[in-house]
């Protein structure tokens, strides 16, 4: 069955969005090495997210609740609070920051328009990605946009049912083994890991556990015609 | 055109969740007039909110993360710590509060459910949300479910198009009339309003702005089977 429809994921394949995660928990190290020099703060702090995440999900303002817990607790409730007012404006700031593309991707997606429908698929904070979407001047290619709170079997198979498309005409196209190929593969779909330089150790996922075919790995965004062209027509 | 698809906000309209707001925020003046015995700390709270709407969106968190940014800056960063950690314990305690129903609700959907397509369009935090709507038991009610960072006539109309529903044919049901009424009648639709006891403040409409025709108003749920069968044989 040819491809159809390619979706892709938003943070880390069209936008930059880890990095700036990653530059503030820098920033947050700093400030926290200054009340103790010796803790482990990004332990303790990744340890207050995977925590936190059932009940707050994904997504900027969660990182920042899980900044201000992990500030207070790592200092026994002895840290300013003008420096959680330091960490609420990183949030804010987090939230203000431009939508960065990544190399090649208006083109990569101006080229697939043309021949193929595109959805986004991406998960996290609705508002924040909505916002994102938004800034990013890609709206417009997308014939469908879903954000959703976690990428599983069931989340794909819900779109795809509801979309009326069959899995062997779609192909997601994203940076996380976990989110973006794993669930795609086994409901019967193909997939394009295209890997960021940074990954969030959340999404981190020990290679063994991958599936044998259905999907491939991109150093970029720019190859995926061809790629599909070659799907498209085997041998 | 005889109603086909009723649809449902959740907040207030389904489940209780002002309740839960403004106990959290009778809670939050009494910490802080310990601090600033003087401060309006209601206006203070509700003006920082509005600051961030467009930042942060709706919901649980948005709200927590106001609540510690109107604390420091009432108190002019003097607040300890560890008040600010118990305002971080409210935040979470909002968010695993399990989803009351209001009275009459469950047999009216086990009702219209038998007779019409049941939507739930809310709007709000996407996780918190699907994780009321899970909690609430009423999940396999619906044949679709949509969650919106906000209610406008163009989310109304985005959403009718994709399902294939004429204007004319859809019914919302909905505790605000700046959400739920308003933009629906404006795209054509029908509305019904069931005010809730409490109304957060930004969701206060001038009456006087109210469509001439096209809603009606209901005490309670229970009347709703009532009065859409009415709609449809008009005399």
């Amino acid at each position: 069955m040819p491809i159809r429809v390619l979706a892709f994921d938003g943070d880390d394949t069209l936008w930059h969005n880890e990095t700036h995660f990653q530059l503030t928990q820098t920033e947050f190290r700093e400030l926290l090495r200054r009340h103790v020099p010796d803790a482990d703060v990004d332990a303790r702090l990744f340890a207050t997210e995977m925590a936190n995440l059932s009940l707050y999900g994904y997504g900027i303002k969660s990182f920042t609740l899980s900044m201000i817990e992990t500030a207070i607790s790592l200092t026994e409730g002895k840290i300013p609070a003008s420096d959680l007012e330091v960490i609420l404006g990183w949030g804010k700031r987090m939230l203000r920051e431009p939508t960065k593309l990544l190399d090649g991707v208006r083109d990569t997606l101006l080229e697939m328009a043309a021949r193929y429908q595109l959805l986004l698929i991406t998960k996290g904070d609705l508002f924040d990605q909505e916002s994102k979407l938004a800034r990013s001047g890609l709206a417009e290619l997308f014939t469908g946009v879903e954000i959703l709170s976690d990428k599983r079997v069931e989340s794909y198979r819900t779109i795809l049912g509801r979309r009326g498309i069959a899995p062997g005409e779609f192909l997601m196209v994203g940076n996380s083994l976990r989110s973006d190929i794993v669930p795609v593969v086994e409901m019967g779909g193909s997939a394009v890991h295209i890997p960021y330089h940074l990954t969030w150790r959340h999404e981190h996922l020990d290679e063994v556990t991958l599936p044998d075919q259905g999907w491939s790995r991109l150093g970029s965004i720019s190859k995926l015609g061809a790629l599909v062209l070659s799907m498209d027509s085997p041998d």
